[in-house]
């Protein structure tokens, strides 16, 4: 039991005071958990684009005063009642949506998108008493996507809250709550390529580079990089990308290019920049007979997808996928785990240089390469410049130190 | 060896000498199969929507004069050099596509789309020469789908004749050739509804009648049919339809009614009409998170298909498929064997009155019912009733007899 377990805890945050604006340094109250809830103390939390674009309030109402962040690691302060899940001491990942075990989704083997805890962005509050934990002065200051880790410490209901292995580093897994996993798991649950088969991404972001490197995992034999932006292409070779196209290269649509590059097109396709032609391309640009085509990327409100049914007749399949199909709870520990393979290999590799054993391990685990996300690390202090870094279109993921 | 291999046959066959116009027996000379091809003698044929629709060729250029038909049963006269899968005798199904074996669909184990024999409704020759083997005075008469089953003798590629159980009766098994397979394999294969979940099946004529034939044997405990004709749904139950929607007794769009009904959609749905607005309900009425819609409907040419994006990163799943997923020399005889064990049961049932393996066995043979698709039988001098039959709407499947 924590030495502060039931107390309020001051300590500091990061507020979002108004869209747009620099976020501020605060000391704020923390609120104890009620029931169901976890309370984290947040080691590390990186940015991802979802805070930029709830921050910057666009096109989208926000919420203010808030606290943003949703990616991290943490680990767990005090639990509240009837929570008994997770204990204090446990280490865990936030995660913006649930797993509530009860519900339809959670049930199904196929869902991961919990009725109770399913994402959520307009909510500033906890759902049991629709208030927040966060104050300062006596006002709240609004919670965002159940998680707000741009604090040291936040509250979750603990449905959102992924106990893992205790010997992962903090600093690196981290990332995997959030983007990483959604196009790793895009490719590995839902597009499912074989071994030695082509797979398209489109999008060359931190998502789109997730999926690539689940089909490097996976043993495609080509991975083809689509992305308006050439730049891109020599860091997505380190994620198993072995061709790029840019579409602005070529009068024809990419479909056909592709189509042409591959005798008929890919055997699979993740989409991943949330553009409606490219989500089309995505779709038409997979083989007949086999071919399948997988949605990750968030359109516009607007959007339309357009196509002629001939190209489903054709025996092509067009899937979409949130968070790539991961039951937060049930599934995220293993995620973890496959950056643990690769540990372990590396440790194995230095212990018995000489033994043939390593390269079978070679052949049997999956291990994931977190590392190479990982562009930049910034202190708590200085996360405003994790957001320019972003705006700029610098890196792939900024990690923040929050101690 | 039968006695006339080698030779040209003389026999009777249902010519189409032009668009629309009743078909007229005539006495036909069919030449002998060349390499890689089978010449059968038909013992049963019946009537698909597909030969109505190149015989009015209303929408469709069409060949003529030519001889219809494709779906049918019948036996092994003789073979051509190199033709070893299949010899004289042999009980058999022509199909309208085909299984070379050799190319990439072929080998892969997802798709049916043979690269060489895939259906090619514009041919009226054989692949391997160019010509027609059906001739009249030395003046050729045209193939249709590589099949041409009107004739009481016909030849085709050997990629295109299912080798079956000789102890299954081919005046029931001839309509297992294309529409019933068709919609039997869109669930069985391609939708794979699970025991005790809830389909809707779109189009209640003989291929949604299989795709509910299909839902039956799978163990769903709801079959919805959606159907313009009221009338239907009475035949409908006895495919396993359990509930009936018409789309016209409503003003809002038949998706949300079946939302309505089932708690947020259907787990699985089979489009079996072609209309592009029965796609797009048939995909938008599946539920979020796992539900999966097959479209088997030919749809017209312009047809576009539109829906939000939104609709497939909510997890939901749209494939197509084209003859039910069966490889029609693999997978064909499975079904027949389905159809099979309902006879072998019937056949229990008398011998075992009092014993308890017969209701061991009824939970694990799939007892395919073929006989309630077949509404009417003409003899082959009338097979013009057949194609009156069909363009009145009335009955399912109408078998014509050869002898």
């Amino acid at each position: 039991m924590s030495a502060t377990a039931g107390q309020v805890i001051k300590c500091k945050a990061a507020v979002a005071w108004e869209a747009g604006k620099p976020l501020v340094i605060e000391e704020v109250e923390v609120a104890p958990p009620q029931k169901m809830e976890v309370r984290i103390k947040i080691l590390y939390t990186s940015l991802c684009h979802t805070d930029v674009y709830f921050w910057e309030a666009k096109a989208q109402d926000s919420v203010f005063p808030r606290i943003l962040g949703h990616e991290a690691s943490g680990i767990v302060e005090s639990v509240g009642e009837g929570v008994t899940e997770v204990a204090a001491g446990d280490h865990v990942l936030p995660v913006f949506t649930g797993e509530c075990g009860e519900c339809a989704h959670c049930k199904s083997t196929e869902s991961n998108m919990c009725s109770l805890l399913r994402i959520n962005t307009e909510r500033g509050v906890m759902i049991g008493d629709q208030k927040s934990r966060f104050s300062i002065n006596g006002k709240p200051i609004y919670h965002f996507l159940g998680t707000s880790t741009f604090s040291e410490y936040t509250v979750l209901h603990v449905g959102c809250v992924a106990k893992i292995n205790p010997l992962a580093p903090l600093d690196k897994v981290c990332v995997l709550s959030c983007g990483i996993s959604t196009g790793l798991g895009a490719t590995l649950n839902v597009a499912k390529p074989f071994k030695g088969s082509s797979v398209a991404v489109f999008g060359l972001g931190a998502v789109g580079l997730g999926a690539a490197e689940g089909a490097r995992l996976a043993g495609a034999s080509r991975v083809i990089g689509v992305d308006l932006n050439t730049a891109r292409f020599e860091e997505a070779k380190k994620f198993g990308v072995t061709e790029f196209v840019n579409p602005k290269d070529y009068s024809k649509p990419v479909q056909e290019v592709i189509a042409e590059m591959t005798d008929g097109g890919v055997d699979r396709s993740v989409e991943c920049t949330g553009n409606i032609n490219a989500m089309i391309s995505a779709f038409e640009c997979v083989h007949d007979g086999w071919g399948v085509a997988v949605l990750v990327g968030v359109p516009h409100k607007d959007a339309v997808f357009k196509t002629h049914p001939v190209n489903f007749l054709n025996e092509r399949t067009l899937k979409g996928t949130f968070f790539g199909n991961y039951k937060p709870r049930s599934d995220l520990p293993s995620v973890v785990e496959m950056y643990m393979n690769k540990v372990r290999l590396q440790s194995s590799i230095f212990n018995l240089q000489s033994s043939l054993s390593v390269n079978i391990w070679l052949l049997l685990v999956q291990e994931l390469e977190v590392e190479k996300f990982i562009t930049h690390t910034v202190p708590f202090a200085e996360i405003n410049k994790a957001f320019e870094l972003m705006l700029k279109g610098e890196g792939l993921r900024c990690v923040i130190r929050m101690e």
